[in-house]
């Protein structure tokens, strides 16, 4: 798919078809555009899980429970570890721009596949690792989606604001 | 260009063509996929500030000084307000992670106008907010990158991870 039309594509969908499964080759080149994913000084601090285990995904819904999550075959994790990350100077460890964009590369790869997403950061941290059995470990849940063939009516309107409002040229 | 053709095209640029400018039409399509950019309860809590200005890039390079920066004709900056920005349920800002979505939205669309460009997070954000005359206001620097045609030989070989370190899928 042609890149404008990707981002276009890519939109926040709330609602799945629970019976479509993903293919294995779709995965595989989502796989390969998270990899792609620029980091800072190349240490790629993050981890995707695919979860398509069906207990496992029942749990995650435990923890973030709106009933459209529970109908993708599919959720995707990702983790990051502070440990394996740079620093900024001030000292802030940059996990979260470094999995926002890994994340971010995951949306678009998969709206390039006719595949649905949604950004989901609204869950408690500690207990997401706890279902995903990361208590004790460096690394730690940072943002969720669902991946499956998103159901017809499952995305709401576009809205954004006014382009100049969001950039500058300064001459 | 073709999505996974984008992803694989945009690379780290570190040597530019001072004399050859940006597209005026390159520049529109890139500030309407920076705008297409999804954040957390869609609140955009981003700026970009597409510098030109010689004396203001000057300024800049002066506080991030590896010499081919200065040779790039427009400083990209981004900038996240932490007050318009949704917060995590532990109260965590989600500027870091709003702000690094439509960071790559910018590099992508970037690339696939052929432009080069380079993430640049280590840098004091004091001394990047104060010669962008941010200091008292509640927007914050949180990334630069040159944009410009690369010079022949400004991208280093690819190196990255197995994708089977970073991805996996849990049936």
């Amino acid at each position: 798919m042609e890149f404008y039309e990707t981002i276009k594509t890519r939109r926040s969908s709330r609602g799945y078809l629970p019976d479509k499964p993903v293919p294995e080759k779709a995965l595989t080149r989502i796989a390969e555009a998270i990899d792609l994913a620029p980091s800072a000084c190349n240490r790629q601090p993050v981890k995707f899980l695919f979860v398509r285990n069906p207990e496992l995904r029942a749990k995650i819904c435990e923890v973030y429970q709106p009933a459209w999550l529970k109908e993708a075959p599919v959720i995707a994790v990702v983790l990051g570890c502070d440990e394996k990350a740079w620093h900024r100077l001030e000292g802030d460890s940059i996990v979260p721009v470094d999995a926002a964009i890994a994340m971010e590369h995951f949306m678009l790869a998969a709206a390039a596949e006719g595949l649905g997403t949604c950004w989901i950061c609204a869950f408690r941290r500690d207990e997401m690792d706890k279902v995903l059995g990361l208590t004790g470990s460096p690394w730690r849940s940072v943002a969720i989606s669902p991946l499956g063939y998103a159901k017809a009516g499952a995305v709401g309107p576009l809205s954004r604001k006014n382009v100049h409002e969001i950039v500058q040229v300064i001459d």
